[in-house]
C-alpha cells in the first residue's frame, strides 16, 4: 500500500481564545504558569469574563502540528471532534483551508466546540485553561482504519489522554498503525499532563510509540527524575526516536545509536510561545517524512518553531514551504 | 443633567475574520480594493471557504472607536445588535471587558451575529466583505433615550445607513441628542458607502451632524468633486467640526474659524490599516471630551491611529491610557 498521507494527526479540536494578562492575574486565580489545566464550562466562562479583549484562532496541539505540516507541503489528515457550531465552523474552515483531509463526524447537539483560554504573559509564556467540550465525544468509532493505514506516521497528543473514551480511540489507532507497518508518534504535551498519566505514558513509550516528542520538563516528569541525562538515557531504551525540545537552546534528538544536540535559531522578536512545541513537531516530522537524517529533522523542527513564536497564535501565518526554502 | 458618558457609539456590531490575501485574490473575485461591500450569507460563506487560515476578533467601526475611547479612560456606552450565538458572545465579551455600558437586547433567534471578512493585502491595506446578519434588526426601539441624553457626544457610523430600520434609529438618536443639548458625531465610513447615500449624508452634514469624520476620498465623494480644497470649504459651512484623515500625512481639522493641518506620526512597522479611521476618531473624541483644543484633538487622533496599524486587528491591544501618557 502506498502512503496516501505523510502524517495523520489525532487530537483535541480546539479554538484558542488568546489574551494578554500580567503575572498577577495568574497568581490571583491560582493558575500555575505555563501549565494547561482542564476547566468546566462554568469556570471557563467565569475566567473569560474577567479577561480582556481577545483574539480567536483555531488551535489544538496536534491540529497546530498538522497545520504546520500542511503548510510545508506534507500530505496530511486529521481526526478530532467538533460540534457544528460557530467555533466549530472556524476550526473546520482553518483545517480545510490548508487542504488537510478532515472527515470526522461533527456533533449536531450536545456540548459546544472546545475552547482554550490562552493567557499570554509579558515574557511571551502561555498558560492555558481548556474546556474540552465536544472533544470528549471522540470515540474509537471516529478512528477510520483506512486513514490510519494510509498514513506513514500517526501522530497523537498526550492531551487527548484526558477524555476517557479518546484513550480507547488512541489505542485502536496505535494497533491499526502497527498492524499496517506504520509508525506511531506521540507528544507528551505538558508536564502536568504527564504527571496525571505517568505510568500509562511510560508504558506507551516502552511499547507503543516509535517517535516521541517532549520538552525537558515533560521528560523529567515521565521518568520521575531531576537528572535530564538520566531521562534521556531512559527514553533512548524505549523509543526509536525521541525529540526533546529545550527552549531557546534548541533540541536534543535521541535514537538507539546517537544523542544529538542541535542549537536553536535566534529569535529577536519573541511574542507568544503558544504552539512552539507543536510546530517543532511539524518541522521535525516534515523532514522525517522526506527521509532526512535526524539532525536535519531536528534543525527543521527548530526553524519552524522559531517562526510561530514571533507572532500571536499557534498556527503559521506565512507559507512555511517558502519559509523553508528561504531559511534552510 | 451631568454627562454620565463622554461618548455613546451606535453601530454595526460585527466580528471580524482577518485573513491575508494577495492582490490577485481581490481581482479574481472582482472586489474593489480598500472597499467595504455588503454580501449575503451565502456569498460570505463562499468567499470564506476560499480564504486561508484566519484570526477572529471583535470589530465594527463604531465599536472599534468606543473600544479605543474606553481604553483611554473615557466613559462610554454602545448600542448595536448581536445574536446570542458564539460570535455574539465574543463581541459581547470584548465590549464588556473594557467597561463599556452595553445593554442592547440580543436576538435569540433569526440570523446570526454579523461578520466581516477583512482581507489584508501585502501593502497592509484592508478590503472588507460584510454579512450584516443580526445588525439589520437594530430598530428605533433599541435606542434608549436615557443613554443618548446622558452622553456628551453620540457617535454614529455611516455603515449603519445600510440596514433600512437602523436609519430610523439614527434619526431618533440625533433628535434626542439635540433636544437634550448634546452633540452628534458621524463617520462617513467608506467612499462607496457615501456613494450609496450622498444626498442623505449631505443633508445630515448640513442639518444634523456637529462633528464629522471622513477621509479625503469620502469627503470628495460627499461633495462630488475632485478638488479637496473645495470639499473642505464646503464642509466648513456645514459642521461645527470636521476631522479629515489623510493617511500617512495626518489630518486636517476644519471648524468655522480655522483649517488646521496636523502631521501624522511616523510608523515604521505598518501591518494592517484596519481600524485606522475608527481609532483616529477615538483619539480625537477623547481629546474633545476633555476640552482640548482642536489641534490637540487631531494630534491625539493621529497618535491612536498610528498604534492600531502596527498590528493585526482593529482594536487596541495595549492600554491606550498608558500609551497616551508615554507618547503625548
Amino acid at each position: 500500500m502506498t502512503d496516501k498521507f505523510d502524517v495523520l494527526a489525532i487530537g483535541n479540536a480546539i479554538v484558542d481564545i488568546l489574551v494578554t494578562v500580567d503575572d498577577d492575574f495568574l497568581i490571583r486565580h491560582d493558575i500555575p504558569k505555563s501549565s494547561m489545566q482542564l476547566v468546566d464550562e462554568a469556570t471557563s466562562d467565569r475566567l473569560y469574563s474577567k479577561l480582556g479583549h481577545a483574539l480567536e484562532c483555531s488551535g489544538g496541539s496536534a491540529a497546530n502540528t498538522i497545520a504546520g505540516l500542511a503548510s510545508m507541503g506534507s500530505k496530511t489528515a486529521y481526526i478530532g471532534k467538533i460540534k457544528d457550531d460557530q467555533l466549530g465552523q472556524v476550526f473546520d474552515h482553518d483545517i480545510n483551508s490548508l487542504g488537510i483531509t478532515f472527515t470526522t463526524g461533527k456533533d449536531i447537539s450536545g456540548v459546544s466546540t472546545a475552547r482554550c483560554l490562552v493567557m499570554i504573559t509579558p515574557d511571551a509564556e502561555r498558560t492555558m485553561c481548556t474546556y474540552l467540550g465536544a472533544c470528549v465525544n471522540l470515540t474509537e468509532k471516529d478512528i477510520d482504519p483506512a486513514l490510519v493505514q494510509k498514513a506513514a506516521v500517526t501522530y497523537m497528543e498526550g492531551y487527548l489522554w484526558d477524555p476517557e473514551q479518546a484513550k480507547t480511540a488512541f489505542r485502536k489507532a496505535m494497533t491499526i498503525a502497527h498492524d499496517a507497518g506504520r509508525k506511531t508518534s506521540f507528544s507528551l504535551s505538558d508536564s502536568f499532563c504527564v504527571g496525571r498519566y505517568r505510568q500509562e505514558f511510560r508504558h506507551l513509550a516502552e511499547h507503543e510509540i516509535d517517535i516521541l516528542f517532549a520538552n525537558e520538563e515533560e521528560l523529567l516528569m515521565l521518568y520521575d527524575t531531576r537528572d535530564i541525562d538520566a531521562a534521556i538515557k531512559a527514553v533512548q531504551k524505549h523509543c526509536d526516536v525521541a525529540a526533546i525540545t529545550r527552549g531557546a537552546r534548541g533540541c536534543t534528538i535521541v535514537s538507539p545509536d546517537e544523542i544529538i544536540d542541535i542549537n536553536g535559531y535566534r529569535v529577536n522578536d519573541l511574542v507568544d510561545t503558544t504552539g512552539a512545541g507543536d510546530l517543532f513537531a511539524a518541522g521535525f516530522l516534515h523532514g522525517y517524512s522526506r527521509g532526512h537524517d535526524l539532525a536535519t529533522c531536528g534543525s527543521m523542527g527548530n526553524l519552524i518553531a522559531s517562526e510561530v513564536i514571533t507572532h500571536v497564535g499557534a498556527r503559521p501565518n506565512i507559507d512555511l514551504k517558502q519559509y523553508l526554502v528561504n531559511n534552510l
